[in-house]
């Protein structure tokens, strides 16, 4: 029985000894955790115990941001060895959904999710995982890097759904870690530079900190108002990511899109937005929701490896594992200078 | 000065001679109207003096779903000649402006509209209009059908957008004449079956009269219902056009489209709508706005042509000019079998 | 051991008793083989014992394009039950490959198809065959149109590639069995019209016989002639399907496609072909190539069950299965109007 | 008259007056030229005095590469103003023709391009062009770069076909200007890495200053090798540029590219090309066809200022207009080192 964090209940966290499934199947391979990063969701499920439909009624441990080290292989795995530096894909697909044959795995009804009740994540000393969702890294990506492939996948994803073209203009409605990693994905894709938005003035500085990504500090100005000086009052942003769930920026994301760009949904809003259909159609927007991704961690660990998307400056603080609780709280109590909180195991 | 139908004010219609625009330029032709069918929109002017943000501030002359004969052609015009039968594309784009450039002139700004102020429509005897926004119809499509390209070419459109592969199963929300004309576009654009939906028994009669459209009568059933039994319980139709703007029908819309499919919207809701983005996201939906249509007159007419669209049992009623006040009074009781009412010149 | 009809080597058939693969894994269903249909490629087997790189080393069962009864199904299945009417695609890939995943099972180099050497086919009383690569034929869809799904399947995928859009003119450049079934499929998918080009009049008078079909005789007009006098002389058709192979085909194909159309290369040439790339280039041209199909059995089984593809008149005949090899010798004859030539067991 | 560099015949050059078209249109401005690059086709014009059906009768100004500065305005110019640093879009099409209309002007058969028989071009001090096809150059962007978006934008448009994803791997066949142009091209649009192949160690040495441009000398090893390694045997890059016209690059092209990947054809080969069809449909590769460029001045200068593409390295030489002849023998030269030769005025 592995020391893990383990979510007791609702606001309260344990480092302990909890039974683990630990199995290796011949597709499986075993991996020694070496770093986890704290996502809003884990934080979510420690201070509300829920997140929609998925409610913690049962001990769970938390985590589903991970690299580290392959320990052992199952009998039939060719792409990893022991000793292989890896980062981890937390979603498990049924490999024969109709999704998953048709390309589609992220929205199979049967996923299995790190850290989503009632499966248990990876903020453990070791995990099982199946060696198709487990991928190399190359040298020169670190382990805390590694642990940052899946919240970047996300980004990448939604530039995959965008379809940008080499020197799109971008916005990012919101600079939470997912707005700037799709900012920063954005830009790795084709953009030529990248609004982003925030009414954090901590936030905009660290999005404004890297080259090409334009901060828009929403209590000073307006978004359209920044868009009509780069790109004309009758034109607008080639494509916008509304990063964020806030109603409000829905209006901004309709309002600064070109006619005939597109719409990507990312945020996932607590509730039904009351959204201007009518606004959409005048432009002709297409609208592309996103969730999760699918086939993008190559892509992502590419990026960063070629230097194209430089993620260290997002890692705000790292925890050793015995602060594991330190860290959840810290990350709980939403600085807004903290973009990754991360633990090391 | 020709008679015309003039919208004189809200509630107000006179048949009487107008000053209407009449100098033919090079690359235009005249022609003598012969048949036009009337739209939603005509009658929403009609009794309402308004749409939105257009108002009718002057006397107007209704009417931009047209066919006629080709009367005299400017002198650089080479694709008509006088006596061709022709149906008219009633929204005129800047040829230089950057939508049209880029292929969708239908979201140019600039584009005049007949019949939307200040722009006066086509119910009078002779029309002056671009040759490039005319088209020749084959000697097997009648003026009452080309009369109704107009309308037709908004559902074309909506599945040129919708990318319908061959075999889908579509589900339209709405059976108005757009909603109808949309199923049997899906239909001719490769659906093997489209549900559609509506509350009044007699729309969905004249629906459910063509093959392979099959009416979901929302008063004595769910539309997830008849998807459940058709597609199964964990999958959908592959596309639904919303063609309603009944804040309902996008719910339905969300519940009965298959993970990864594509939702058009073509209905103009009067609000803001209460939209439920998680639900979208879930399945990693597809969503296409559109606006009336670009580049598909030349499809309707084929279409009809070839006997894949057949739009005349949709002609409800045919008034002659001199009843024209008659005919746009029946239009506004809203009868619900009454799906085209036409007035010929 | 059952009876089979069992290519011994080139050039020599025979129905005899052969050991076949026959343990019903837990995916697996058992089919009683009904129709088998005859295709080129069991021929080219027949006659030259090869296909490129595929040489028949060992007694082969033949037969790819079947239908038939499920008996029997594994423990997992539950999409099928016994006593359904099936048909079955004969390609099975392998399930975790990079391919499979990403939704192209077709090109997966592990892909097991029926009658390629050293797998046996289908034309024996009774196969096993995974569930999920078997599909239910509704119930006014026979056996004998179950069995054409195979070849079908092709155009279908085809189109699905070209993206047809509504009203579309297209042209298949060649009328056998696989040219007829594009072209028929390209119709069910949105195009007004197709042109299909020949010099067998036998073959010609087939395709015409369909409605929207227009047939051109090379022994008498060249195709672009035709072209010139449909679409204009300075535009072309809008998508074209090179489905003989032959070399001057692909010249027509270049010549007849509209600036910014889509040829698609279905038809497999046995030598490299001088293809003119400026020609391809000076009208950007994309082009689309295809290798058999993937995720389009729904799709084509629902289109005929629908009515909007008609198989039936390509049934040329129908052979009892203690007749097999006469049926191979006939259809080894290459009568230009035999289409389709079936086997009932 | 003004002065310019004439090709008075094949072999020919002279620096004389000439008479040009010089009147201003109200859509026009003027331009004083400042730089103008020499393209391929420029030298293949001198030395050949043809390119295919395009032959050299008259004494014809050569250029086509060029920026300068707006000198005059036409009274409906509203884009740009006296003063303003320009590049120019060489080719004109016809506005009202249906492939303009359809959004892909490039191919439009009458579209006039500087320095293609008849049409002069623009080595002389002042030219007069639509401010429609005339781009404003931001503060960060020299006359010297300006003059290079022309032959840029042939890459940037490849990649706005090609579709790239980020994080894709390329492969670029042909380190000549344009595929080098191509290979940073794919870098700004996404693409990890590119490996771009030649026979000259000089073009290699000068695209393999790039950071993330892996060069590949085919007399020393096979670019399938390379791929092997990098990507795997089963495998292959994501998109193929095929830059070259050599025969034995689109061999190369067809056996590098993953299955399910892309191909675009940029370059012109003079001859036909034997293509191995079977070879693409096996991997059932998509193929893109470019003709030049649309759309995608204003991409090809944004990427510019935003330092994502930096030219500078590639220009090899400046001559002032007084030495143009010599700056045209040198180019003639055809040294490996070389990859663009400007001329100032």
């Amino acid at each position: 029985m592995p020391e893990a964090l383990v979510l007791e209940e609702r606001d309260r966290l344990a480092l302990r000894n909890i039974a683990l499934p630990d199995m290796l199947g011949p597709d499986d391979v075993r991996i020694a955790v070496h770093t986890v990063g704290i996502c809003g969701s884990d934080v979510h499920y420690f201070k509300h115990g829920a997140i929609g439909p998925f409610v913690v009624r049962e001990p769970m441990v938390l985590g589903h941001e991970a690299s580290g080290t392959v320990s052992e292989v199952g009998r039939n795995v060719t792409n990893l060895k022991v000793g292989d530096r890896v980062c981890i894909e937390p979603g498990i697909p049924e490999a024969g959904s109709r999704t998953s044959r048709m390309g589609f795995y992220n929205v199979d009804p049967a996923v299995r999710f790190w850290a989503t009740p009632p499966v248990h994540g990876c903020l453990t000393a070791s995990v099982v995982h199946p060696a198709a969702y487990t991928y190399k890294l190359p040298e020169n990506v670190s382990f805390a890097e590694g642990a940052m492939i899946e919240p970047l996948a996300v980004g990448i994803h939604a530039c995959v759904k965008a379809q940008i073209k080499p020197g799109d203009i971008c916005l990012v409605t919101g600079s939470g870690p997912i707005g700037i990693m799709t900012a920063l994905s954005a830009l790795a894709s084709g953009a030529s530079q990248v609004l982003i938005t925030d009414i954090s003035e901590a936030k905009l500085r660290i999005a404004g900190s890297y080259d090409r990504l334009i901060p828009i500090d929403l209590t000073q100005t307006r978004a359209r108002d920044v868009v009509d000086a780069l790109c004309g009052q009758d034109w607008g942003v080639d494509v916008t990511f509304e990063a964020s769930g806030f109603e409000s920026a829905y209006a901004d994301a309709l309002a600064c899109t070109r006619p005939g760009g597109t719409l990507v949904l990312v945020g996932m809003p607590p509730h039904k937005v009351g959204f201007d259909i009518v606004a959409a159609q005048a432009k002709e927007l297409s609208i592309e929701t996103v969730f999760r991704y699918a086939h993008v961690y190559d892509r992502a660990i590419a990026l960063i490896a070629s230097g194209k998307i430089d993620l260290k400056p997002l890692i705000s603080a790292t925890y050793p594992f015995s602060d594991a609780i330190a860290a959840f709280e810290r990350a709980a109590e939403g600085r807004p200078a903290d973009v990754k909180i991360q633990i090391t195991l």
